[in-house]
């Protein structure tokens, strides 16, 4: 059988183009295919320090770097969200695609937070709506590493920044929390709860807590990332995330799988590299085969 | 007990540089020791184009970038060849040193040509040493992506390169073949064997082969790697190379590894970052407890 592609990879996250990279590199007809702009959930972060290469770098400019790399290599991109995938055939909202192999790259998105209403000022990305909230008050919800990264970013930006956090103390890298603690804009609420969230005309003015009521003109949410996986019928899945052996294969014999939307302990740019590069290279040596 | 470390990271190539970038961001007392400068094999590399984040970089220069991230952390780094470690002591030809967890990156080394006695003008590193061949004839013996890449970038200096190959056809990334192969000044030279090394004064003149003689200037060695861990006697190895499990945790309770000195099927540097990652990470959940 003839195919579109040798080989497609869905999600153009860092782990989509590494693999790309690759599989380029090694002559495979590749495409990249994604439903919204290169990079995925990497174009929300406001800073990396903990990339090799890279003392600190904003995501969108590694993203942007790394995109070179793939414009360089003339990697073909198409637009469109996969409703399907079934015997090498992917369907989009736009066309449909057949593949010798695929690799799956879609990432994870920010957990949304239950119960917001229409409350319009919610955000999930300091990067991306941060500068709204200039010289104002907001709280960020969260305590784990990201939730921390988004309050040292909105603390230069914002009046005060209220860290609301649910557990006891927080869950991220020490160099992170030394930061915050030296923050004199960020107050630090921790065993914190959020009881109601007071607005008035969709517009979020009080978040009532068991310890206290705080004023806000904004809230940022970072309560970690899940998958979306449910159009993924027949992958083997654990809570939504895909499981792979250790050459990134599925459960099914063409399609492969690698970065944040497989399940595994840690989820880091390093290990989502890693991890294409080893899906790329099997998928190169099975079409070699 | 006390310890001089909460970890030392013995080998300061990308593997050991990165895992000690997590560990100091998550506060943890960390030591880099290596008898050589950081950087490892990595040096090495004329051209790199297949890291995210790099269209193109040489590997000094990307040694550099992650240096500056090293010093930029105040990141402890000493000199010294380690010539055991037993009962959580280093003992290098310099010092002892304790460590609660030790996080061996020792990376491996180029193979050597064997038989070539004293001749002085063969050389492993085309980076090193190619400037000492402009507008002279050289051969490179080997097949595969790194010959390739020695070929490429010796074609840019010397008047004529010849590849001299075992195998039937190149092992190696097909960018890299069509670039090979593109080069006028590079003689390809597959299924053959070596037979004579013909030297003067110790300096090689001639490489007699089963395809017929070639003069040349100088040789350069690309046989592929290979570890070296014979020091290491109490950790199960297979051929050499260190069995990790999927923490890169290896059979000793506080010793883990990571990089090309594992058994493992894919030796890149993405990979070689994402395993650091996971054995750094490692390392601290353990401390923490």
């Amino acid at each position: 059988m003839k195919y579109d592609f040798d080989c497609v990879i869905v999600g153009s996250g860092i782990a989509g183009m590494t693999a790309a990279i690759y599989l380029k590199r090694s002559n495979v007809n590749v495409l990249l295919l994604d439903y919204d702009a290169p990079g995925g959930l990497l174009n929300k972060i406001s800073k990396i320090e903990n990339y090799p290469g890279y003392t600190s770098i904003s995501g969108p400019d590694l993203v942007y770097k790394i995109y070179e790399q793939i414009n360089n290599l003339n990697i073909e991109i198409r637009y469109g969200k996969v409703l399907d995938i079934k015997d090498h055939i992917i369907t989009t909202d736009i066309e449909k695609i057949s593949a010798n192999k695929i690799i799956l790259a879609i990432g994870r998105k920010a957990r949304k937070l239950e119960n917001t209403n229409n409350i319009k000022n919610i955000s999930y990305c300091a990067l991306c709506d941060g500068n709204l909230y200039k010289d104002k008050v907001v709280a960020v919800v969260g305590y784990s590493n990201s939730a921390l990264e988004e309050s040292i970013y909105l603390s230069d930006i914002c009046k005060k920044v209220i860290i609301i956090g649910r557990g006891s103390a927080f869950n991220g890298e020490e160099s992170l929390i030394d930061k915050i603690k030296n923050k004199k804009n960020i107050d630090i609420q921790l065993e914190c709860v959020i009881k109601t969230l007071n607005s008035e005309n969709d517009i979020l003015t009080e978040i009532v807590t068991n310890k206290g009521s705080f004023k806000v003109d904004g809230m940022f949410v970072s309560i970690g990332y899940e998958p979306n996986t449910t159009f993924l019928s027949d992958i083997t899945k654990d809570n939504g995330y895909i499981i792979v052996d250790n050459k990134m294969k599925t459960n099914i014999d063409y399609i492969f799988a690698c970065g944040d939307i497989i399940k595994k302990d840690i989820y880091q740019l390093t290990t989502a590299v890693g991890e294409a590069t080893i899906a790329a290279i099997n998928v190169k040596k099975e079409l070699r085969n």
